[in-house]
């Protein structure tokens, strides 16, 4: 390709608001362009790694034995209705009417879809089990699309289901879709984990994980062990917590000094009670007053811990949780919100692992202005709803084994497996008969990749200060070739005898024809981010070039020749 | 591919409002599913071809120097106000609002996008000219979706647009792109012809052509010459006209004779005109009135012809035409509908070429219930407004060449090259500096092909009664390999050889090896299309096999070794 043909501009400024490095570079790279907030056009670079990514993810799911198919984007609202998600999903769903007033909603995924698709295509066992998928551009109208192609409103993605007849199946199934995915990812170049995730009511065990490409603007917190393989999402983490010391600072021996009633006037925040009190943080319990499918359950945790409300809400078995109001607060503690503790409560209280696992503390005593000291979980109040109900934190230790401790990490979701089970195989009737002529409902898994978000993911994991690193394998093309001035003979003719043996060889070069300043061409090529640039300068005269390779911008001049076997040797992979 | 794993049924019966064949097959043979009026999924097999064309079409848009892109679906509201085409486009386009309430269209086409999008990234004529292509669902609300993938809301479709700075330049693109459109459907197997078509107010001599796919159940008239290679499209095409014969029925000289009132109690109709009077339809001349841009007009025709609408409107320029109603016939000829005549008309005359070729004719006389016999043309009334205003005829002659006659075929219009000029360059301000520093205004054109509607269209072209033909090029899988019997063992390890040979040899092969009767398979088989069978029945113990072209259903019994080597020939192109 030429690139005086290429079509888009480099850009030396972009919209401030453009806070992502990956978003940033390539708009000035000229990959993409915002049509509208969260709704951006690929520009010929930008589509070139797209489809590079789109094949990939084709060939790892064709090899997995998923088959592709293409569903609308235009569904029935009905069939939102059906499955009970209509109003679920809220304004996240871009709803619209046709012509003779029929409600749609744009897909933003096509559970509905698919099974009500299957449902009609399959119902004996004997066509069981079959995983679909397609590559299609989803719709969501995000609440605050950000970051470029990372959250947008119209997205590619890469949907697929399976379609089971045992949770067996499912998990081979699910199995399958996850070594797909791992395939996929390394191949993108990507650097990733897959962690466990929350599955909510359905999943079961082991039921959900996603991946998460390593990235600091990613919006998870991924906890792992520093140790062994173990990674879940901030809402999934666990983790285990020691004892803590039998001894307080006063050298009395702790659990044996009776409840002692403080006055603590105006201190609410654990911040000010430690301040006030000359303790630590994690010397405090917090009561946190929740409302639980509208009643009030009350929630301890250290001090220096937050709360997990996905572990809460699961241990809950509960449709809502949200904090407790003031008025409702005061009238399930008797005290203004800050003074609440569990001596006392009237309320169901929900007692965090690392809360037994103190010797004592410091609560609130439910009256205003008033705390508790040495508080003893287990003498002071009851532990009958112990469990896990806090975030991890890093150096907490990794419940899996004995050695490691958490650290975060933060991550891009850019892919998602999930065990639907039969929650929607239920809802909208999708049955087969098994061998003995009964009716069973499918068991269903869904399986998603942000096509068009690995773009940016990939961009925050490999650029530098003065562009994108492409992966070779997604690069929109592998070699750059750079003749300095045009107007040289000797170099024009060495430039185009390189594009056109590198091109023989399969390779997808871009040639920098352009009557440009050498700064310009190389600010330019730096930018694009193409794996290896040779630069036809002087030397050519000699049969002599520069070779580039963009991630290290380590240079050497070598013959045209050795350039020819040097990208060999590193694309051998792709050639 | 294993068939038993293959996912989408077989159906003996469609729904009784699939019309076309193409439709009613693509059902039965599980490629297609409809999910709502005018949206379909595309099942495996269906997405395989569909993969197919997709690829033709890329390859041959890479070929013509185009570039691709991907614009988004969802296209703000203001940019189609911006071109006017918001309110003009009425109930087609599909119009949505996001969660902040902000207008949006869903897009049927994206001259606005890609025309702001150039306007932003060129400004120089340096950069000059380029074309652009994407392959992207599109979505028009049509009134009333039809005969399947034929005439869909959503869709697939590859637009292409092209930027110069001349109308030379454009003619290049535009003949490029015209190249291209034929060597796509070429190479997808298609019957098909480019003709001229309406360019309406702009465009230009030569300005547009559709390439039709000849089908019966096509919804478009195509013109075409018996003798020459002239073709258009019925709003489009000409035709010439020799003057009739001199003499009238009776043996007198017309032309002398004067005009003469009859009385012609209710007759209103030329059907009604003609038995009353014992003439022909082609003696009478037929009076319409329209109102062009508020303005009555009336329009001659002769009686068997039909007025051409669209060239009446071009003719007068207007932005909109209608047929009078009663009142306005009443007030502009002084007679109620079925008597007004040129004689005496106040108002402006329009007459066709074909009109003016007549010695005398029957007319309305502008009072109810009366007639005038031996009118002639241009004695009578004048022929100040004469032009081309009707529908050509089969067996017109043809306006290009001397000996051919027109003839009628029916097309299903598959891809259109358009000149657009500069209509969408001025209103969205896609300027450009030229050599000497001023700004000139980038002359486009656009093309389309109905990616998904091919599909449909080669259906409509290749069946039989017994299912669809599909041409190798785009056939879902080239060669189908049937054991008859699953539970015989040489059957299953030939067929399974075959399968594996020829999967080596880089053919995509479907083995059926489904525990099913014969019948069954072969039903199967003659439904899904692939163009080579190879059947392994009874025969299989001596290496034996019988192998059927699926477009001829011809058979020939031969060894398994033969059978391939008749494939690789018939299929030499694709290997």
């Amino acid at each position: 390709m030429k690139q005086s043909s290429l079509f888009g501009s480099t850009l030396r400024d972009v919209p401030a608001d453009a806070e992502a490095a990956s978003h940033r570079l390539m708009l000035r790279a000229g990959f993409i362009r915002q049509l509208a907030a969260g709704i951006y056009t690929y520009l010929p670079l930008g589509w070139r790694v797209l489809r590079k990514i789109e094949h990939i993810v084709r060939e790892e799911m064709d090899r997995a034995g998923a088959q592709e198919l293409l569903m609308p984007a235009m569904q029935p609202a009905e069939l939102w209705k059906e499955s009970g998600r209509y109003n679920v999903y809220g304004p996240e769903l871009i709803r619209l009417k046709d012509r003779h007033d029929r409600e749609f909603a744009l897909g933003p995924t096509h559970e509905e879809v698919i099974t009500t698709l299957v449902r009609n295509e399959i119902n004996s066992y004997r066509r069981l089990p079959v995983t679909l998928y397609q590559i299609q551009t989803k719709f969501r109208d995000e609440r605050r699309p950000r970051f470029g192609l990372l959250r947008g409103r119209e997205f590619l993605m890469k949907d697929a289901y399976s379609f089971d007849t045992s949770w067996e199946g499912l998990h081979d199934s699910y199995q399958s879709m996850y070594e797909a995915y791992t395939r996929i990812f390394d191949r993108c170049g990507m650097t990733f984990r897959a962690v466990e995730a929350d599955a909510g009511a359905i999943g079961g065990e082991g039921g959900t994980h996603e991946f998460m490409a390593l990235a600091e603007i990613g919006e998870d917190t991924i906890v792992s062990c520093t140790h062994c393989d173990y990674a879940a999402n901030l809402e999934k983490a666990t983790s285990v917590i020691r004892r803590s010391e039998a001894v307080d600072s006063s050298g009395t021996s702790v659990g044996e000094i009776p409840m002692a009633k403080i006055h603590t006037p105006d201190t609410r925040s654990i911040q000010q009670v430690a301040a006030f009190l000359g303790v630590q943080p994690h010397e405090i319990i917090k009561t946190l007053v929740y409302v639980a499918d509208e009643q009030p359950v009350a929630v301890l945790v250290r001090g220096d811990h937050e709360v997990n409300e996905i572990k809460l809400k699961n241990a809950l078995g509960a449709e809502s949780l949200e904090l407790a109001d003031a008025d409702t607060t005061m009238r399930a503690t008797g005290a203004p919100v800050g003074f609440a503790g569990p001596v006392g409560m009237k309320i169901p209280i929900y007692v965090d692992q690392a809360v037994t696992e103190m010797a004592e503390g410091v609560t609130g005593a439910n009256e205003a202005d008033y705390h508790l000291r040495h508080v003893v979980p287990g003498r002071d109040f009851e532990l009958a709803h112990a469990g896990d109900f806090r975030n991890a934190v890093e150096g907490d230790g990794c419940p899996r084994c004995e050695e490691g401790k958490l650290q975060y990490h933060r991550g891009i979701e850019v892919g998602h497996v999930f065990k639907l089970g039969t929650k929607y195989s239920e809802t909208l009737g999708a049955k087969y008969l098994d061998p003995n002529g009964r009716e069973q409902p499918m068991i269903m898994g869904c399986y998603g990749i942000g096509v068009s978000r690995i773009l940016s993911a990939i961009t925050e994991q490999s650029h530098d200060d003065r562009g994108i690193i492409w992966p070779a394998a997604i690069a929109p093309y592998q070699v750059h070739v750079i003749p300095v001035s045009v107007k040289d003979e000797a170099q024009t003719t060495l430039a185009q005898e390189l594009y056109d043996r590198l091109t023989a060889q399969g390779l997808e070069v871009l040639i920098d024809d352009r009557d440009e300043r050498a700064g310009v061409k190389f600010n330019d090529a730096d930018l694009f981010g193409i794996p290896y640039r040779i630069v036809v300068g002087k030397l050519a005269a000699g049969g002599e070039v520069e070779l580039v390779e963009r991630r290290s911008l380590e240079k050497q001049v070598i013959s045209a020749d050795e350039a020819m076997t040097c990208i060999a040797d590193g694309l051998r992979n792709l050639i």
